[in-house]
């Protein structure tokens, strides 16, 4: 029998309470141990609950309990999650989590931690939800380079975009949907801004290439200014407008990282995540291309990888599971101006040929999106490979006189 | 450092020795341990290979060699894989293998074996090829009850189809294709009749199960009978055809499982599953649906599952993974002329308007097929749920007198 303790009866806490309780014969099949809930922390109370002789307001009480072996920290936020996961650790107790905001801001420290106390720390759940991503990443993709990593890694902008690409919704209405179904909460600027698919590309490329990415070094760009004219534009174009979260390798060794609403072609296996679905794929130089698709979010499917991590260190008690990385800086990462890719621009313009003849000459290969409800005085194009540098200077100089930028969105090559 | 030996140097054995030669450094970094090739055996001589002094054809000389502590059997077949495999196991080697003829015959007897010697016998590469999905069904999916496996499991078959459906392209001249591009094997009766996918989702049902499903349990159709004329009535129906592996649990604890060619609707996750691709959709009781999508097959895809595997064995030396089932018999599968599901059938008749009514009276809530290039003596439809007895005897009775059965296919609920 292993004791463990859950702290956090929110959404994801409840469920892994849940899922222990509900699946406690095959769970203990596998773990080989039976698994235990001793300690439910949490500020609130919970009367009447059937939980009720578990709960505690006293992180003491756990982290003193040399009984607890495994806990679950599900509370979210920094503070005071990476205080009571660095005592734990600390203690020697494996420390499984699905927050990913701490991961991201705090995995190099916390990893080196479990390391040197000879626990596991373990965090599937902190990106894709319930699809495994973390574990085949590190361990089924271990004979692979993996080259990159791109992938439709949050939910609720997912559902946001495809209503805006299936029912001509706008974005405002479709937030306003997307609230109103509970898949973004009352300040959604944590999802609409990118800095959720930052924190989840981080946690990627930080274990894909073994030094920690801090989110503030990625790249983000929302979706807020995305219009329906755009997706309109996307469509004529032959694709969608998808928020990707992607990580290459350079040559040079340093990593190329964003999160940005990207042109991505009907063809491509992200085109068709749709609603609060995410895709994640992978590229390794010996498997190729392999995408992981499910629910990236909700109560029952992050429940499970949290208990799948649960099990996981229980049957690692005494050896520590391979799931490390070093600590990382600004030089990992390549400056965002110096990143070239094809890029679509839409502009306004008192005179059209004037403005398509200066597009020729400043824009590498620009070719024309031909959409027959287009407004008269707009033009857009997709040029071709340009540095972030070459295509500021180049809008610049478009837009002098009556030219107008409208939007400008990266082209994926996915 | 860890000595292994790599039987088989084809296809896949000769991928494995260049996945661990060029990614020593790597993989060392991920099993904390270098690995290092002692032996390689093959019947034929190799002059002139980088690893001339490595190749034994003597089995015995491996298996008495008490410093290789992990065996890769890529040589495929069951004989004399299966003794090979044996004696090694017994010996306390691991073995990893991407044979999934062997796992699927011999799997439950293999992982006793293992077992009662404290080794392991993973099989990563025997199904999906370089995408993970033994792993993950068996540690993320750990906390799941799993309620459906269905996928896209032979690469072969899913080319000729994919040719079929996008080229309008004869199954003879796409068989052809596939062979000229080293896709099919000279007698491509395994893939094309279904076995290959048969073992595959074989290998699945047991591990998600925990009981050994035999291949012959295994309802198994192959895409020989499949025509354009088909894949044309599929499309006017909104979907495409595939080849799917299924299992299914039922409320009584009995299996549904088969292989066969099933109606997919377009907007599927498995219907833009093309070409030599596989994907693999897994549905649990908490994370909902999961779908993993990559190469299924070829050299370096297989040959990097296989060095996954060598290197967990090696982490897991001493340990065993929790990977394991039960035998079993014919008592876990439900027979299949009692499966229930909707059916596209085809006929030809002489009298359209009294065949039509026939249909009505015969087959519950049947749906007409609109196909505007449709031959004037044939109808076209779609049942609601029936069972295949139920099915067998309507069949019959409507195809008295002039009407004929053309085509009768699956159509899928995924």
């Amino acid at each position: 029998m292993v004791m463990v303790a859950v702290m956090g009866y929110g959404v994801v806490g409840s469920g892994v309470v849940d899922v222990l309780t509900e699946h406690s014969e095959s769970i203990a099949r596998r773990a080989k141990e039976e698994i235990s809930i001793k300690y439910i922390l949490d500020i609130r109370d919970f009367p009447g609950s059937p939980f009720a002789d578990k709960f505690t307001k006293d992180f003491e009480v756990i982290v003193n309990d040399d009984e607890v072996r495994v806990v679950a920290e599900v509370m979210g936020g920094v503070h005071p999650a990476y205080e009571f996961t660095k005592r734990c650790l600390e203690k020697g107790k494996s420390v499984v989590t699905s927050n990913k905001e701490l991961v991201a801001t705090r995995g190099a420290e916390l990893l080196s931690i479990a390391k040197e106390h000879n626990a596991n720390y373990l965090f599937e759940a902190s990106v894709g939800g319930g699809i495994p991503i973390i574990r085949p990443i590190s361990q089924c993709l271990a004979a692979n380079d993996v080259i990159e990593i791109a992938g439709i890694l949050n939910g609720t902008t997912n559902f946001i975009l495809t209503k805006m690409i299936k029912d001509k919704m706008s974005f405002e209405d479709a937030l306003k949907l997307a609230q109103d179904n509970g898949y973004a909460e009352r300040d959604p600027s944590a999802d609409i801004e990118g800095l959720d698919a930052g924190r989840k590309i981080a946690i990627l490329a930080s274990l894909a290439y073994g030094k920690h990415i801090y989110p503030d070094l990625v790249h983000t760009n929302g979706i807020t200014k995305i219009t329906l004219a755009d997706v309109a534009y996307a469509n004529a174009w032959g694709g969608v407008i998808k928020l990707i979260g992607q990580v290459k390798k350079l040559d040079d060794g340093r990593l190329d990282i964003s999160v940005e609403p990207m042109f991505i072609e009907n063809g491509s296996q992200l085109a068709n995540v749709d609603d609060v679905f995410n895709g994640i794929l992978v590229r390794g130089d010996s498997t190729g291309d392999v995408v992981f698709y499910g629910k990236g979010a909700g109560k029952l499917p992050t429940a499970s990888a949290v208990v799948a991590d649960i099990i996981d260190s229980v049957k690692h008690l005494k050896a520590r599971k391979y799931l490390y990385w070093a600590d990382g800086d600004e030089s990992c990462v390549r400056p965002y101006d110096e990143s070239e890719y094809p890029v679509y621009i839409r502009v306004s313009t008192d005179d059209k040929a004037a403005a398509a003849a200066r597009i020729k000459e400043l824009f590498s290969s620009a070719h024309a999106i031909v959409y027959s409800e287009a407004p008269s005085d707009e033009l857009a194009f997709v040029t071709g490979d340009m540095s972030v540098k070459q295509q500021d200077e180049a809008i610049k100089q478009l837009c002098e006189g009556s030219t107008k930028l409208l939007s400008r969105i990266r082209v994926s090559d996915l």
